[in-house]
């Protein structure tokens, strides 16, 4: 479909609308529109099945490996502190992915040769929003590092560090506000609800016995929190849209490009916050066999994260990092002997529901 | 509307489609069972203007009534324990009631006259099944004390008081499950996950510390809990059932003759548990004004749960006790200086949704 008249929706919505204007055209136009509202107001239009399975199988597999590396986490935790450069192991992340998208495009290349959808070059058009997100990501992980000496020095007192995972929670909410404005998919109020509950049942989940002191977060613990979870949920809705603003464009050139510019930052990151440590002990002081799990794990995430914005959309990939929390404490119970609190369970209620509501909410359209 | 086929619903659910088998009515009839089967996929039928408004009324009575009795109740265990006998209250609450009753009456006789209605005067066929809820009540009291003594001596060790408050929500399933079998009124799959997160969210509302010891209940405890969650639930819905049977009779000739059991079960606990005490130390030993005034709480909410009863069901008593318990939970904050965790801020909100999606279900009818 190639014509004059586009409506009013941005591209990557999926298929535009388009239809030369005499008066019967009007009125089909008219009719198509009604059906387009209605649809709209009960939810998207249902994508073909083969991108179903494609977008049951990465969000299965996103949901996964952010289970896997909340598990890597608590494994180093307990293996001892950090020694490593964290900038020189994000680096290294973005380096693996940008290897990653390009070794699956030779593959494409010789099997399907060079098309205008795969061909790696691009024009300035093409690539100049892909610093963004980085960028964005960038700055959130400074705010991050300065939310960390605030917390530890001011706030400490009154939050501590379970009571602030909590506070991470609000990016289920700055993402489904987000979502709605940027990318103008209006949620239904069902699926609003779902998201309100997803959000709720996860801090439930969380609850500890000193949860309560996050009453007690001053005002710029909050402000903060709140602008990190709007960075973070601005960024994610920001590379969606890239991805989907060409919707025929392969997915590895688009992730190429992306961790090009991650590449960039990074190495930024590295020259302002570890230039001399890296200089005096080498690049990979530190490493140890789970950093390199680590790396691997973040690399394999972060594209199955940009195959979950090509394939479905931020509001999966909210729901899929959600229930890898919930595994990741089931998991924990087997690998750490952690115990599970009545909290934990009333919360896996709540996000089970939530997931059931936004799906047959779905299905209903 | 009054002929020979009554279609297959009890007619205390409104009234009755009946109609005569000519080929064209059939085709009519076939119209409406298609309407009313998609009706009652998508909830109940409306009932008229005034009926919603005394639903309403009822509703927000029951609400501030239950609230202002668990008011009472910490009061009074502020102000010391129990000091008059339970069973001695217990039968003066329905006595209180039944008195009620009865003077509202004599004002509608005078008033309307005495109708079909509103007769006192009754048939072995209305009055039979009056006695059964009465009787499942006083089975639930009894073993609520066994369960009480049971806890004290066996399960303490492991459930705290609190913690079995918190099993007490398994009330809210028990009502929707029986509400469904017995009424045979179909819940939608959105009413249902809306009362699971009822559910869910009381229990994280009433969270504390010492909430995980409940995961350690034994199977009897369990078992129990169960067994007096499906009595307090089948009294419940069968009370409706009774009162709904027939729709034109007067609410206050039904709650007499209620009441008038209630009585008489409440006179046999009496002989049966606290005959000594009360022979020894009078019928009104230990009464003091908080006990008056829980008496008079007590009368009026159970008059206005038989209200809700007639007027709505046993899901918007579930919904209305709920919110009572959180509204409990508020005014607390004021009145003897609680403070409000975490878990009950989230509970509360999942409540809400709750609340939201129930009410919501309903509209779309």
């Amino acid at each position: 479909m190639q014509g004059k008249t586009v409506y009013n929706r941005p591209s990557w919505f999926g298929p535009s609308l388009e239809v030369t204007s005499s008066r019967l055209e009007n009125n089909i136009l008219q009719k198509c529109k009604v059906i387009l509202v209605t649809k709209k107001t009960r939810g998207p239009i249902l994508p073909p099945r083969s991108q179903v399975q494609a977008m049951s199988f990465v969000t299965l597999l996103l949901t996964i490996l952010t289970s896997s590396q909340s598990i890597l986490i608590v494994w180093s935790k307990r293996a001892g502190k950090y020694e490593y450069s964290v900038t020189t192991a994000n680096f290294l992340v973005e380096a693996l992915k940008c290897a990653l998208s390009l070794a699956a495009l030779v593959r494409i290349w010789r099997k399907d040769g060079v098309t205008d959808d795969n061909r790696l070059s691009t024009t300035w058009d093409e690539v100049k929003v892909y610093p963004i997100p980085a960028a964005l990501y960038l700055v959130k992980n400074l705010l991050q590092a300065g939310l960390d000496f605030f917390l530890q020095y001011y706030i400490f007192a009154y939050v501590d560090a379970p009571g602030y995972q909590i506070l991470k929670n609000l990016n289920i909410i700055s993402t489904g506000v987000l979502y709605q404005i940027i990318l103008k998919r209006k949620l239904t109020e069902i699926q609003w609800a779902a998201f309100i509950l997803l959000c709720a049942g996860c801090t439930t989940a969380q609850l500890n016995p000193s949860s309560d002191h996050v009453l007690q977060t001053p005002l710029q613990g909050w402000v903060m929190a709140i602008v990190m979870a709007l960075l973070s949920g601005f960024a994610g809705v920001y590379t969606e849209a890239i991805i989907k603003k060409r919707p025929s464009r392969n997915i590895n050139v688009q992730n190429f490009w992306l961790y090009v510019f991650g590449m960039i930052f990074n190495a930024f990151a590295i020259m302002t916050q570890d230039f001399d440590a890296v200089m005096n002990d080498g690049f990979f002081h530190g490493y140890s066999l789970i950093t390199v799990l680590m790396i691997l794990n973040h690399a394999l995430s972060g594209i199955a994260v940009s195959m979950v914005m090509k394939y479905a959309d931020n509001i999966v990939k909210v729901y899929s990092t959600s229930v890898a929390m919930l595994l990741t404490a089931v998991v924990s119970v087997f690998l750490f002997g952690f115990h599970l609190s009545l909290a934990f369970f009333l919360g896996s209620i709540v996000v089970s529901v939530a997931i059931y509501l936004h799906s047959t909410n779905k299905a209903r359209r």
